[in-house]
């Protein structure tokens, strides 16, 4: 029998995957259950995206260009520009999903060995992609008191070494709803400059923000032309999570010029994702107002009643559609599992994303969970109701 | 300005990389260039794969199961038990492309500083990713003489190392065209097993061999269930690069659990692609005869003619659609160079990929150039035309 890769072995799992085989048994069992735990939008696929791919009349469905196919470039150019941030396409690199993107951008700017700081708790497959590198993820912890706001910027001063080449951000952040200002940039700014370091941000979520101001991104921090790489996707903005199209933008000529050669390497993006994703720039702003509306009402509806729950703390997030919620539980993926394996109200039950597997310090997040409100407001009444009589019924329940 | 990846900086480049800057002035000046440097077929996409995304009639392009389409991964199963490759669909890990069926083999087998053996020239994309994970190849070189044949097992055996930890093959062989029969693979078989490593075949030309025997596929040796790892893909098969979908079969159930994580990291293959994908798997016998037809007739028709140039040598290719040529020249770089740069002919020049960058080892496969017969029988007509004249004209030619 050959030998595993150690890699692969050491690899953080996925903080649901042990769960999936019980949501599976729940289902065969006939329970309905609350997706609570991803992050896979209900809302309508933007329709401009679905008709070019339907309205294809090409014979031969061909590579494209590595860097994806220059009118679509050209284009989300030209939207980047309209949000303020000022880039040409040759700053553009399509990529298969952010994911790509992620993969990309570490590989061309970190070598084994290198440190990435990260606020957490993080989007887990931030740890997945940098391991696979072997690039090592330094966490900075936020708390959920504050609403997971960004720590000062001296504690991530503290954790930088002669290996560390970056920070990375997710803004608005998932998995906590967080929404970083223009102040808390500015701050970062400054401690990216004084140590060379790349600024990785992941802004995925950019059209979700609550709080009726403007989304400021890290592309519009000045001087910082050479240290910013966004990682975009169309999956969150379009609700097109299968298509598997983002982007790698940065002005970096070097960075731009190295991705390149891991873009080369795998040929092309694809070709029927990219078509949707050009198309989709045209997308009309009552789409957006659409979505944006409906997440609204749904984080104000969740965020009310899991703060109703006794025991249960839930901070408003101002963007994404997450939020983090303590639970009157140890041991959360305990909990978890209970709900899939043991619990069942109305023949209904919920899953969670424990939250520890969104931490990278042992023992943190214990007690939290994360919650994605992607579900109708009737689904969310019942998967929250669920939540209620199981925290009743659960025998680790702290306080009923 | 901070620092860019060692390893980005030394990943190897693609062969044709410097030549495209090239390419696209000459078609700027009006040149019409022949393409034979890349393996984009001009046969159209199976149909049923472009019905299948039109009909599409989704509200939401959600991610797929992080492993493909369990539907799509059951037929895919099916189609492979009717090759005679005997596996069920958890054996099946859906993937972007060959390419990301490499990138999860590699990451899950290999740690950095292994080792895997390679027959060389082989495509250059191996060396990218075992590059990107840092893996060492270790090239055994094949001769153009005898037709790029599988060297002797010894020649494997002599470099097997502590740190080896498989084989590549790609058959039928890109870039050459070279076809392992089955008692090579049988031979291959028991230094993998003695030393008991993996053999990973890249075997997405399976449909373009031009023996007129049944291809045999690795996963077809016995006793080899955990050495065997299959890259697939649906890009040549079904002429349809653009749709990046492919797939890692293996029946050790270690390494695609291994793989499922890296695979859950991505999230999910493209949807669009998977839908084609498994339309295609329906594609009528018909439409497979077309393609080898024209492919046998291009194979035939290019060999002969090539080989009636003056220093030009072409060993006749028994599978894929490439054929590597020696070419009358110290240096086919330069000659490709100057074929876009400084010649025309009736209008018209050649893209050549230069075979050397193919070889690991240096300085070897200089005089040599990789040409796919992906054009039809006109257009190759005059691109073997404009080659002859401009090896006439060449400057470097040594007969002429």
């Amino acid at each position: 029998m050959p030998k595993i890769s150690q890699r692969g072995i050491d690899m953080p799992q996925s903080p649901i995957r042990k769960l999936m085989p019980y949501a599976e048994e729940a289902k065969r069992k006939g329970i309905k259950v609350y997706h609570l735990n991803i992050g896979q939008p209900d809302i309508p696929t933007a329709p401009l995206m679905l008709e070019a791919v339907k309205s294809y009349v090409g014979r031969v469905v061909e590579y494209s260009h590595s860097a994806g196919n220059e009118s679509y470039r050209k284009k989300l150019a030209q939207y980047y520009c309209k949000q303020g941030i000022n880039v040409d396409y040759n700053d553009v690199l399509i990529t298969t999903g952010g994911s790509e993107a992620i993969n990309f951008a570490f590989l061309s700017t970190m070598d084994p060995g290198d440190e990435i700081i990260i606020p957490e708790p993080f989007y887990a497959n931030y740890n997945s992609f940098a391991s696979a590198v072997g690039v090592h993820v330094v966490p900075v912890t936020s708390s959920i008191q504050n609403g997971f706001s960004l720590p000062p910027v001296e504690e991530f001063e503290k954790v930088i070494t002669a290996r560390t080449r970056g920070i990375m951000l997710s803004n608005p952040n998932n998995p906590t709803g967080c929404l970083y200002s223009r102040d808390d940039l500015e701050e970062l700014r400054r401690i990216v400059k004084k140590y060379d370091l790349y600024l990785y941000a992941d802004e995925v979520y950019r059209e979700f923000c609550y709080t009726g101001e403007k989304f400021f991104s890290v592309m519009e921090l000045e001087g910082m032309e050479q240290n910013t790489i966004l990682i975009d996707s169309v999956s969150k903005r379009y609700s097109a999570c299968g298509v598997r199209i983002g982007a790698m933008v940065t002005r970096n000529k070097e960075v731009v010029n190295i991705a390149m050669r891991y873009a080369m390497a795998r040929l092309s993006p694809p070709s029927f994702g990219q078509m949707a994703g050009e198309a989709a720039i045209d997308t009309p702003a009552e789409y957006f107002e659409v979505a944006y509306n409906e997440y609204l009402a749904r984080r104000n509806f969740l965020v009310e009643r899991l703060n109703k729950i006794k025991g249960v703390f839930c901070p408003l997030p101002k963007g994404a559609f997450y939020t983090i919620a303590h639970l009157p539980v140890d041991d959360a993926e305990k909990f978890a599992t209970w709900l899939l394996k043991d619990f069942e109200y109305n023949n209904q039950t919920v899953m969670l994303a424990p939250a520890a597997g969104f931490y990278a310090t042992p023992g943190l997040g214990k007690s939290e969970v994360r919650i994605a409100y992607v579900l109708n407001i009737n689904d969310l009444t019942n998967a929250v109701e669920c939540l209620k009589k199981a925290l009743q019924e659960y025998p680790g329940t702290k306080v009923k």
